[in-house]
This record gives structure tokens, sequence and C-alpha cells, in this order.
């Protein structure tokens, strides 16, 4: 037994998709039936040639790309985040409200050390994202598990129910990781309403935002000119331009908030990486156009996959949008289970329920055991078919 | 007043390189004194032309440098570290023994997630490197200072006295930050050897390791068999190839303890970034003999600034080696007084000894009020002659 070891450390999990990339190693597949990931949401192509140029000329010819930056991101990072969002979400945002962070599980954490410290309590619907909960778990902050039902949708008078004098925030993901569905600008709302009440923080993660299926803006938080006494908005470049190696993130919050995020940052981070936030610009500022190619190509995955598995009767798709879908396994077996046997049986690689929530026998409602993550944005409209068709060939 | 608020995350200061940073904001220089800029350490020259090429080409080329990497880092750096530092320290380093992380800051605060919770204790020298007492402020852990004299050398038998029940780890810097002194391989072996005795964990953080005054190892703790069972090594990429803009360092310890950081670093970081890992190993690679010549000019420096303190009959040199100088000014005000006016007076930007320590109204022995650190290494020696011209052209 190591020692010192910190207790809450020893009792959160260990990364799932480190455990599932375990599952597949030095296993071979038929060459008919090749390996296909869709556990990680990972673009596998690589950034647009111009993007990749333009981080390249940086390395060779910027002397800043190699020097500590700002602890909150570079000026013009944060100014043009303030100007596309303030557009895009139809309210005023300040670069003062911005902050660039390594990566939007950085900018999670970053934003929860300012709310919560041990003995608190955090609300988050399930299913979960599984880093959320481990910095939970991490920090001997309570989460405070708010169930969803078949529509994967959380309930504000439920989770009304689920404040105490220890509550600091709730924590929403829309488009959600892990469950696809994306929650109506009105259950948005409503969050923040209950939010602003209570006192509390309501965090909306929106790392998959630019594959929203709604044209409009997802959500009227930003019109109101007080949101950032109550709203914190998290982002991550990884998945707009492909980005996810070079770790670059956002929130948006309050500036006094910020500046408290500020002193975990610099102890944490001291900067974010500066190459990948001069790719991140240049990606705002030259790949508008083809942001919305991508988006339109991963809606189109989106409606194969929701074809598809209306030809499989024995499944069960729960959420699918941006890049998830959650579905319902029609197996008599444990998710983590059904998992593993799907590497055997279907050289498919995705992540269980439970990775996602407690399990039954821990007070959950079974929704873990009996579901599955789908990460089908990183397969092609080729790939989806040959998913279902593997699917499809299970003996259930 | 800002709410929710984690308590424990108010209480601690702001990023003092920020801080500094604002107090030359908006001014200007004479011409004939330009600002010189000794508050951080940061190698300001790019990179070697090798360096910065093989970076380039890798985001031209290689898929891999946009993609997430393992959470422990790229297995072939893990791999080089633990040969280079084997060699090096003469002992026995495994690959499965090394972590890559985002930077030095980010080990240190993996590490301690691992060690210590609220309420836990951990033993610090003073003076103090502030993030590393900014991460424990924020943690809820107390920071226990051990005070040193004259010769910035913590006392092993004084650290002994300051163990309690809650006590988890001791935390030493060699070469030092902020004193500069280096830490002899004796007195590291005694720290070793209490921390043994007592189930502690030891760190040491080896950023400036590369810049040590002597060409045998810094220290014997490799060459124990069992040296995981209680040390820690903490190293950074960033001073030896001029990367602080990418954010790559590593971390030394028993394969369980890295299996705790992975949990930590998998919801902070979720991966190195790729493309600081690719110039990290391009640079053990290739630059062996170029960081040699490095560490030959930074000794040189540290010889211009010894004789050149030894020219200002008014100011004490306490510490130099690796990057800074630790010295006790002459004047009759505390030392973040002093430095706000060495920028009008000398356009000088250094940081106090107050943001290293305690203030003596706050228990502190006056150390703080006393000191500057001067990040000398960032200048050339022609640079460290104007230094030493300006400062004995103050009035004290």
């Amino acid at each position: 037994m190591m020692r010192p070891l910190n207790p809450n450390m020893a009792s959160t999990f260990p990364p799932p998709v480190m455990e599932a990339r375990r599952w597949v190693e030095g296993k071979t597949f038929p060459d008919t039936r090749p390996l296909m990931n869709l556990s990680q949401a990972a673009p596998v192509d690589p950034p647009p040639e111009g993007l990749m140029q333009a981080m390249a000329e940086a390395i060779l010819t910027d002397p800043c790309a190699h020097l500590y930056g700002p602890v909150l991101g570079m000026d013009d990072l944060r100014a043009e985040l303030a100007a596309q969002w303030s557009a895009t979400y139809g309210g005023t945002i300040t670069p003062a409200q911005v902050a660039i962070t390594a990566g939007c599980n950085q900018a999670f954490t970053a934003v929860m050390s300012t709310l919560a410290r041990a003995g608190d309590e955090v609300i988050v619907p399930l299913p979960f994202y599984f880093n959320h909960q481990m910095w939970l778990d991490m920090q001997g902050v309570r989460a405070v598990h708010l169930p969803t039902g078949d529509d994967l949708l959380p309930d504000p008078e439920r989770a009304a129910g689920l404040i105490t004098d220890r509550t600091r925030a709730i924590v929403l993901i829309s488009p959600n990781n892990p469950a696809g569905v994306e929650y109506p600008p009105a259950l948005l709302a409503a969050f923040r309403d209950l939010a602003r009440t209570h006192g509390l923080a309501l965090i909306v993660d929106e790392t998959y935002r630019d594959f929203h299926s709604s044209d409009d803006a997802p959500h009227t938080l930003f019109t109101d000119p007080d949101w950032d006494e109550t709203f914190i908005h998290l982002y991550s470049f990884s998945k707009a331009y492909r980005l996810t190696g070079h770790r670059v993130g956002a929130i948006m919050a309050a500036p006094e908030r910020l500046a408290q995020v500020e002193k975990f940052l610099d102890t944490v981070a001291i900067c974010p990486p500066q190459v990948g936030q001069i790719g991140a610009l240049w990606g705002m500022r030259n790949l508008g156009d083809w942001l919305a190619g991508e988006r339109m190509e991963i809606l189109a995955r989106r409606d194969a996959i929701r074809q598809g598995f209306g030809q499989l009767p024995d499944w069960q798709l729960l959420g699918s949008g941006a890049y998830f879908a959650y579905v319902r396994h029609p197996f008599d077996a444990p998710s983590d289970a059904v998992a593993k046997q799907l590497v055997d049986d279907a050289s498919l690689l995705v992540l269980p329920g439970t990775m996602f929530g407690p399990l039954r026998a821990a007070g959950g409602t079974g929704q873990a055991e009996a579901t599955l993550r789908i990460a089908f944005a990183n397969a092609d409209r080729a790939g989806l078919g040959d998913l279902v068709s593997r699917l499809g060939a299970l003996t259930v």
C-alpha cells in the first residue's frame, strides 16, 4: 500500500478512455472488420492545411510562440471570442469576461475551484461526464446526481429538490456528453432562474456547440445583461478545428471570477500553450465557412445514425446529437461487459454507461448498466453504415 | 461580493508575475536605460533552429501532433527521460516511473494531489516558490514553513521538529527558486532519510538542474534501489530548451503513484500538448552539446553577478545559482515598495521577497521584506554589468 495517499484521490476511478484503450491493446482484428474506435470524441483527420501552415509559420517566425504568455490567454484571442460570441448569442460579452485555458477540462476544474471546496455540493445530471465526476471526487466535493429518464433531459423542479445550504453550482453540458441530447433554450433558462434564485452558479459546458442542430443561438442566457452573475460558459476549440492535441479551451464568466481563475491557472498551467492559441485564433478568423460545412457533415452523420438505429429493433437510440449517440443495448449483461464483448464480436470500441453514472448497486437507476456511448461523429457515413451492420449481425 | 466563492481560493494571493507585469504597464523608459525585465525565469531567445524546424515539420506532416496522446505522455519521451536520467544520476529509472506533464507547475499540483487533501500539512522551506504556496492554500492544505538563515539552506533537524501526524510531504527545490542556492547531495539525502523515517514523501523540484554548477550528479537519491518509495522528482523542459510557451514538464515517481497522477492529469489536462513533447524529445536526442554550452554560459553569468555584487557594498548577495540571485537590499523599506521603486529609478523589474514568504507581521522572520529575487540568467553578461551599474547609481 503506497503512502502517503490522499484518500479522495484513491476513491475516484481511473481515466475511462485509458481503460478502454487497454481493452484493445495487443488484439488483432480481421482485415474484413478492422477496429472501429468510437470511444473518444477525437476528430481523426488533421486540421485544415491553412491552419497547420499558420501554426508552423508561427513556430518558425514568431518568438512569442515559444514564450510564456498571459495566464488568462492571448488578448487577441480573448477579444475575438468576445466579439464572435456576442454576435452569435445576441448578448454582450467583453474580452475581460473571457479566459483561455489548456482545454475545456481545465476550464471546468479552474471554474469549479473558485466555487466549491471539500464538503460542498454540486448538482450534476446523469449520465455524468466522467472527468467532471472525477474532479469533484478528488476535491472532496459531493456530486449530487440528478437522474434523467429516457429523454435524458434534467428536470429543474427535481433539481430544486436537491439544493441544500452546501450547494454551490449546477453543471450542465449542452449538446450533452455523453447523452447526445441538446438542452432546449427554455430548459437552460429555467436552470439559470433556479440557480439565480438560490445564489448558485450555473455552468454550461458547450464544448460541442459548433455542431448544434439549431440555426439559431443555442440559448438566450447571454442576452441577460447580468448574465455573468450566475452563468458560466465553457468552450473547447478541440472539436471545431481538430486541435485536440494542442489543448485550447475557454471560459466566459464575470471578471472578478476570472481573477480567481487566474490564481488556479497560474498555479496549474502558467499559460495555455501558445501554438494552440495561435491556431485557434487563425481558425476563428479564417475557418468560419469550413466549420459551417463540418457542422452540416456531422448533422448528416447524426441523421445516418438515427436512420441506422431505426433498422435495429433490439437497440434503442435514447439520444443523438453533436458528437454522441447514447443507446440502450439489448443484452442481458451490464454495459461494461457488453462493451468489452463488442471489441471481440464487432471490432468496435465504445464506452459503457457504467463510465457515466452510478451502478444500480450504488443507488443508480440501472441506466448505467443498460447504456453505451458511441462517438459516432468520428466515423464517416459509410463507416456508420458499417457500424449498424456490425451491431445488426450480433446475436441478441 | 461575488458568490459563490470558495474561501480557500479567495485566501490565496494573485499570481505574482502578473502583478509585477502591471507595475510596468503603460510606463515609458528612457532610451538610455530601457526596461530590464528580470522578474520571471524565461529564456528570451527562441529555441535552436533545428528544434523549431522539428516542431514545424511535425505540425505539417505528423497527424499525431494534432491528436490527443496518452494522459501520462508520449512513450518515446518517457523512455528517453528514463534512459538519460538513469545515466546522469547513476540509478535505475524505468519508463513506467516517468510521466510527462504540461509544465512543472502541473507536475507539482498533480503529485501533491495524490499526497495531501484539506487539513493535511506539507513542509515548505522559506523563501517558498509562490505557486507551491498558492496550490496548498487553494487546496486547504497547510503549508508549514521552514525558515532558513542567510545561507538559505533548510535544516533537516529543524524540519523534524515541524512534523506532525498530519504531515504528508516535504517539498524542496534545487537549484532553488527563488533563492538560487544548490542543496548539497548530503543535505538532500538527509531530507530523504527524514521523510522515509516518518513515512512522508520527499518532493524535489529540479526545474533548474540543467544549470547546476556541479559536473557530477546533483544528488544520489536515484541510486537507492527503493528510491520511489519516498522520493518524487520534478523536472521542466522549459528552461533547458527555451520551450516555456509549449508547456512540458515531467514527474518521476512510483508507478502506483503515477496511476493516481493519471487521474488528476486526465481530469485537468487530458494530455500534455503534443507539439511541446515532440520538441522536448527532439531536444533530448539532439541538443546535448548545445545544452552543455548553455549551462557554461549561465554559470559564467552567475560568476558575473557574483563579481558585480562584490562591487555593491550596500547590497548582500545571499544566493546565486542556476537562474536566480537572491539579494538583501539596502533600503529602509519593505521589498515590495523597493521593487516598485526600482521600476522607476532603475528601469528594472524584479520580484520582491514579499512574494516568497510571510511578512514579519504574519509571523515571518523579516526575510521577505529584506530581499529581492533577480532572474539574472535572462540577461547576458553585458546586461548584468548594466544591472550592477544601475543598482550602484541608486541613492541608499
